[in-house]
């Protein structure tokens, strides 16, 4: 990113020199970030991140097609860009349809088609969830979608970088990707838009982006994006299988060690980066505390609309804690973490 | 910027130590950026840049306003942030009034004062216009929109950094900057709204910001953004003085040494650093590429609506060349683009 910050400054929109230099290296960033997804260059939209490619597919999509109809399917547990956007159609005269979810906090192609009307519009499903990690059956409920000719969007923010993606065989018509998840600069994303679909622009301006998104182009995160994209696609193989390992050994040996734990999502079908425990009796804002003290950062899911809805109600919603593995997370972490959390969990449990 | 891509990586948003790190490096650059155009720091909204603040000002105060009225007053020379986003209101039931322009392409509070009605809901004016340099009477004309009870918004983005912006003695109910221009990194910019102004978010999600912009904070430009405003506003004075004096003797010196050269924009009222100049019979687009060719970036405004606007139209209007003095343009620079450019008029006029 470097170099884009100083000698190679120019805004690709300019006439000259610097502004050739600058679209050149978006250029070749986006052809990057196509390949990984099996897209067209022309298909990349860069946004200022996850957020915005979410809004930008969501409300781009029913303002494009609000002659030909208002329902929109989703799920209950989307992430917020996703969940609030859909909100704030709802207030303005749009049809919100949720999808059931089961315990794992999966959603199924049978509800899917049962739900869809000449009225839907759109189908906007995230392929993974941040919260739990279940990955969802996007193929089989955007292949019902598309036979229906409704068009389909997923936030795959959680997935990119970690699952393989190819937009054609996930029948997918957008699909959400941010930078900064896969270790890139922040600020930084993207939404695929498969050619011939519309959005309405949420940026109004000098009409960058094939008028999709206005505004001076982000060169040096873009470059940034583009080369974490090309790492994390390189070593997604070997990586995904490596932390999907230690994942469930670390699962596994807490869950042996100890009563009263419970994972959240599905066992399988879930991201390998993501373990997200429930513990009887206890409070998760307590354990990420004691957690943060011996210099480890978790998540919490208190108050989570997730846990609620997969029905992990009550004393065990607020007692979720969330662990995220990472590309520098060795086996010794993962055991270190592991029997540091066993402790903490039984030193709270005796305090009550 | 550079500790804040690695080591200090968090997402301000977050619980853990990480998080509170990259927050108060966030809480401290809005600070900085609040003070130098007297705002409190809960005043600053930061966005993906100028285009998303200017969006987010006009959609965000008319969807905020919709029930009280319909009506924005703005000019017909804003940016294409404004100006497309007005655009966008009028096909979608708002009654957009266009103050007139003279032709130094200036706008005039007495016009303000006859377009408000009861209906109106916003005035938004740019401080200065960005291809002709022209600077606006804000604060007569804000005044008059303050006493009638309508919000003001002045895209400030050519000006910020480059002349004092007191948004209390603006009588600005929101201001949008922009850090690249004053140096700053790219994709960061702000919207000042003032205290118990509302707008409608156009990023749903998880609420950063308020609620009035979500997505997650970009720390490392946000920092950058908030140092290079401390830098601008430092330096103001002197740069901005000693650039008005070269582009007056720039102007006057290639007014004086040729013939049908004409300086569109306010000759005094006018951005430090912008020069337009329209020449006679030939066009802006060539004389772009003459000087590219010798290593001088400078835009045309060829197809310019602000030139057909102020008056300057057909063929002068396709003659006119902006060039923008920086930070490292120096007298000799300045005297050497001079001696070049009138040598390339001579010389595409004799091809004539």
């Amino acid at each position: 990113m470097m170099p884009y910050f100083s000698e190679t400054f120019g805004n690709p929109l300019s006439m000259h020199r610097f502004g050739a230099e600058a679209l050149e290296a978006v250029e070749i960033a986006r052809g990057k970030i196509a390949k990984t997804i099996n897209a067209k260059p022309e298909e990349i939209v860069f946004t200022s991140g996850g957020t915005e490619a979410d809004n930008l597919a969501v409300k781009g999509v029913a303002y494009a097609k609000v002659q030909q109809g208002k329902n929109i399917i989703t799920s209950p547990i989307e992430h917020e860009a996703v969940g609030n956007s859909c909100r704030y159609l709802a207030e303005h005269g749009f049809d919100i349809s949720y999808l059931p979810v089961d315990v794992d906090g999966r959603v199924s192609a049978a509800d899917a088609r049962a739900k869809i009307t000449p009225k839907t519009v759109l189908v906007t499903i995230m392929h993974a969830n941040n919260e739990i990690g279940t990955v969802q059956p996007i193929e089989d409920i955007f292949r019902i979608a598309g036979e229906k000719g409704v068009i389909t969007h997923t936030d795959a923010v959680q997935t990119y970088g970690a699952l393989p993606i190819d937009v054609k065989a996930m029948k997918a018509d957008l699909l959400s990707m941010s930078s900064h998840k896969i270790y890139g600069p922040k600020g930084i994303g993207a939404l695929y838009v498969r050619e011939g679909v519309d959005v309405v622009p949420m940026m109004h301006g000098k009409g960058q982006e094939k008028g999709k998104r206005a505004g001076t182009l982000n060169v040096p995160a873009i470059v940034g994006f583009s080369i974490a994209a090309e790492l994390a696609v390189k070593e997604m193989k070997k990586e995904s299988k490596r932390q999907t390992k230690m994942r469930d050994r670390f699962i596994n040996h807490i869950t042996d060690a100890m009563k009263g734990i419970k994972l959240n999502g599905h066992p399988t079908k879930r991201l390998p980066n993501n373990i997200n425990l429930s513990f009887d009796g206890i409070t998760g804002d307590e354990i990420i505390k004691d957690l943060g003290r011996h210099g480890v950062a978790a998540s919490t899911s208190s108050n989570s609309n997730v846990l609620r809805i997969i029905g992990v109600s009550g004393e065990k919603a607020t007692g979720s804690v969330r662990i995220t593995l990472g590309r520098e997370t060795t086996e010794s972490d993962a055991r270190h973490v592991m029997a540091m959390l066993q402790k903490l969990v039984e030193n709270a449990r005796k305090r009550y």
